[in-house]
């Protein structure tokens, strides 16, 4: 079996790093780079909420997720009009499930949290960094409202939340697949953890393959190490605005 | 804990049943009902392939979901241009990964099969009903396209595919989840495996809630069965047709 | 002249079924078979009505028509964005104008019925099928809501509505036509007439052929008999409800 | 009751005429006025058609109508990305029908005849004006191409066509609607015949109300007239270019 | 150098005629024609402004721009659903800035002022044209308001405005260029002015080639002697309502 | 009248870097940044040519330019089906004329350059600083396609481009206004040259305001001088790439 990619253990993350801050512009602004795979994560504010909320007096928060034309090495054209992304969509609705599950929306007040996730380089585990990223630039927006909200951050905020893609290469179960890994994986699977061990979401796919369930039992023993890592990243990054315990 | 509907057991299926060669028109058609969930799955043959696909002499296969706005008990408005339904979307792509996998499109031809599920009653377990039809229809279509194929139906289909949904409801873990259930539920996992026992696909949610290790290893154990459930009730419907040993 | 398939006489319609209750979810529901041609009937009621109705006190009824993708032999793409079917525009134009004429919608509220005609399999004749059905399905639907109006349904209802085609097919004047006769007739009527043997809409159309004032003529009394029959076969499945006298 | 506008008889067309060469840039450009009403038809020529009839070595024609949104008393919107009017879409649709109907397309060769209606100012009557326009448009755009067609212009047009409304307003039967009139009609019926007095098409619609089969009979019989009185003014126009006998 | 077309001289306007009251349907309609360019400009009013301005007690101005299919040599196909055309996009945003710089909307009170400028005959200097005709067409349209409006028309506009392309071809300045000197100018400008001499938008293009300093300056001298050429044809077919000193 | 902002003189360009190589998936990839203006310029080579231009041995050059929702104070919807941002649309033309003007097309070989400017941060000037940034990004690529084509980059690129504002704020000339000044200024003009000091656009705008011939002149003096500067800037990044004498 080829040794991964730049000598990495099956079970060891990419070099990972937050910047916060990164415009000026959002008051939530995370680039997160996982290995080659950059995204700009970015928390707004709106003081409105969907027609569904007005006068419940609870929040919303909702995501979207996009790749820069020249993210991939072919060229991406962007979405236009007609012209659906189906793979935009899935991820897009994955990242406001996934950040929806730790944030206590009725403490919200009538906003809107806008979670953009824009890819600028993408290199596999795109929706898995948007996640991890998304979390920072989440807690960097609710501070800066902070004078506005009732509650404390650490009382809405009730878990962190990190992703991470793990598969099946070679026969070999590893953990954060880049690209060339990614299209080589008979089996992939994204799992959505909380800093505290529990699950948000659990996709596995075998794209023109099958697995057992073993695999699916170590494929996501795999994934739960991975998350601890992340989550440790996550915390170190936040510094004192960890709003966990 | 209320007993569930119908007084059906936690690891009970809903009364399933096939009607095949529903209309004339779709070499395969099967009505597939799941207690009050109902869909139409048609298997239409096309004699090309897409532009990916030109000239590589193998085939391809693709699916399409909607519901029609009387399934609901609200109308559900259709698709209109410029207004995506994500919900949809998503659903289409898992019914087309499911079958592909279960497919060696190479033995096909340069041919398109396009799988329709279209709701005409819905109850919960909409997609996962669509799945478990639409591999009765494919098997159909097939069937009438047995003089164009060089190689016979049982080595073009490498295994059957059926999907059901678990989920946890009032702390209890119950398999095929009806709307009233699905909408109580913490979490809904959708499974899709093999009547030979293995895994496709694997995706487990906690909208606003989460869940531990164990809850997800019992989950997929409950599913396990009742995958194993409605792999005989199709071999039953498909009778001397049935593919596999 | 070859005979008609399935030796039909040129004035006897196909065999006419309707399935009331055909689904749960939708008040009105009914599957309308008129020889091989299936069109599934429902009507919603949503409580509003559109912008240039707010605050008159009085309600809409609008109708939506679609063909499923495996309703014909070759496969028929869905409406997408940014590509619109004429044919499905007009048709649905003609059932909403058709009920909106036997219904007074100032009896109704500030109410939205929604007649929606999806057809499972199409051979000839669905727009007028959709019309003989949505009838009865209009009819139920009222009925489920009878304890919220005003008025008895005898009075909202001011008559009962039906549609059929008639079309010169190799010379021949004949009722109800299929598909095979349809594609080969060069002039094609739909006619839409209250029970009560008053018109609501003539459509004749020759494409790429023409006809005559005496031709014309005796289509008009040819489809005013088959209407008779239709009105006949709704009272009959309507029973007790059949709104008129 | 009281008398028509402009002391029109129940049976007299508006003023009628028409301007050829209006624009200099498409081979067929007739602005035509009926009343008030006025529609500026262009024929224009492409040495394409469509996909379903490449290679077989005839010809296509196609219409499309619109209003331009000063055209009337109320600024009618644009159509726009993901909004269809449907009444224009009925409209084109019944433009192109009338004028395939009285040319022979195998005579063509490949090019396609485009007809386009754009309604400059509206008082009732557009479409019937559209179609009485574009016959005259499309001879004069046959003329520019005729040293490129194998056969005599007189061959390929095999009658002329022109269209008109007729309607009951206020018990009376009267001809060429314009808008006041249109409003307050209980039946409308628009009438497209050739200049031989055969009929392309009859439709006939009662929005709200509902007509006897004597008033059929007689609308028809007073469309018939005007059609006759638009075809001697087509004739004029036209002069030694009239195709026909 | 071969002459211009039509023997005119480089600083020479092509002939330039205004009919006003084109339409009834339009409080503003004027048919602008330059040369053999026509452009119908209508201005109509509706009683309502967009949301951003909703409660603000002052007006807005808007414009589209739409050239008719038979406008040009080659058909122009129409925008359809999902299909964007840039250039009209470009000028009817310039048509609009152009109008509002010598609009007071706060003048105007909650209306919105809608100037379509719809091409019928395409030969160069069509936006100019529009912008020319669209002052006119809007000063006809105040006209009809005059009883609704708090100030005098002439207190509204606080200037005329008009537009002239120049362009360099074959080395050669020139002033107001047709079709056949637009696409082989290598050079063109497009200039926007009050009447009063003050520019309002000064768009200079080299596609695929340059320009001087030098040239800049006399193509914007040249663009400024054609303005007063064109803002005294307005002055004249407005007459006494001209609403400036 | 108050100082700038940054105490920066009238006369003097906001700090300007440009980051190459940002990211390894497109063969062009510069981060501009002007200020707290940042915007990434990728460009991506495609083997193919539009229609029009197939088969003609030539190469084209088109852009595209948008804006993160995250850029903006105020969160900026991205696009969506059927609704178009006119803005975009004009910034995104201009970007792709101004580049052309200085490649020589016919030398690229059947290529198309596709140069898309996505806004990270936007503080006033991003279509300028995207035209400045695309041009670095643009030598780039075509150093990486050196070996596939004819003539060297010196040849294929004929001069330098560069962009910039320029305005008029509190009656003071001021260069590359940053976003408090834009709002504020009461005309703006963008202007394009070469770096050997020729115009490619001149794009003078006085949004509900107007301005003088002198404004005119001396406001067109100050972009050149600013133009010198970024061209000095751009010679730097690129030291021995630059493509000219």
């Amino acid at each position: 079996m080829p040794p991964r990619p730049a000598g990495r253990r099956a079970d060891q993350l990419r070099p990972l790093t937050f910047t916060r801050q990164y415009t000026r512009t959002a008051p939530g602004s995370v680039l997160v780079r996982a290995g080659h795979t950059v995204v700009l994560c970015t928390c707004c504010v709106e003081p409105t909420v969907p027609d569904f909320l007005v006068g419940k007096g609870k929040g919303w928060l909702t995501a979207e997720y996009a790749m820069l034309p020249g993210s991939t090495g072919r060229r991406k054209p962007r979405d236009k009009a007609g012209k659906v992304d189906g793979r935009s969509v899935e991820i897009q609705r994955l990242i406001g499930r996934s950040l929806r599950a730790i944030v206590d929306l009725s403490q919200l007040g009538e906003r809107t949290l806008w979670l953009d996730c824009d890819v600028i380089e993408a290199d596999g585990g795109t929706r898995t960094a948007s996640i991890t990223g998304a979390f920072v630039a989440l807690v960097d927006a609710l501070q800066s409202l902070q004078n506005d909200l009732t509650n404390p951050i650490s009382s809405i905020i009730t878990d962190s939340v990190a992703a991470i893609s793990v598969g099946l290469v070679d026969g070999e179960e590893r953990l954060d697949l880049e690209y060339v890994e990614d299209v080589a994986a008979d089996v992939d699977f994204n799992v959505v953890m909380t800093g505290s061990g529990r699950f948000i979401e659990v996709q596995g796919t075998g794209e023109e393959a099958t697995f057992t369930r073993q695999q699916l039992d170590s494929l996501v023993t795999l994934a739960t190490a991975g998350i601890a890592d992340l989550t440790a990243a996550q915390k170190q990054t936040l510094g004192q605005l960890w709003p966990l315990g």
